[in-house]
């Protein structure tokens, strides 16, 4: 049940174009939240709001030093959601191998 | 920007347990909404909210035969979002690597 929830926290940031440009930028390294921004051209308030709903959903971690906040990718950060996806697809990738035998066999038995 | 849109459908899709409970059963082959609804015990109409959201997001086809609704996973239907999640992964993973040989190289150099 826990493992649910954070899956849903996790796909539920995922959700967002904002969301998964923060995550792209900081897969080529920390950065500020005005680093953050520029590009955008989104407020502070907005996309410290996108950073903390990230960082809820164990994505991000943040770290401020002064006065400057640093967001960096959380180790192992799309684990869960990438095992997810992968674990349903092969499941049923397996079933569509069996139907396809099957009607393989069929063909072979009538044909 | 479409693509974006998409994308944020199917992650919406996915961040909830419930929804990804109907897209398991229907990965073992297809179903009609009330076999959906048996398991959890939720009412009729409120699966059938969850199977359109489902279906807006491209990830399940549904197929009215008399009174039967019947659902059915949509053809490559998790392609996009593992898509996102993988080719960020790579990206990311191809930074720390490099970030490996640099340290790997510095300390080559001093020991």
């Amino acid at each position: 049940m826990v493992q649910f929830q954070a899956l849903d926290r996790t796909f539920s940031a995922l959700s967002d174009a904002t969301r998964r440009d923060i995550l792209e930028r900081l897969g080529r390294g920390p950065a500020s939240i005005s680093e953050l921004a520029r590009p955008s051209g989104m407020s502070l308030t907005g996309l410290k709001k996108h950073v903390k709903t990230l960082e809820a959903a164990g994505l991000v971690t943040t770290e401020k030093v002064g006065r400057t906040r640093t967001c960096r990718l959380a180790p192992g950060h799309l684990d869960d959601a990438m095992q997810w996806i992968a674990v349903h697809r092969r499941r049923w990738q397996r079933r569509l191998d069996g139907l396809a035998a099957y009607v393989e066999q069929t063909r072979g038995g009538t044909g």
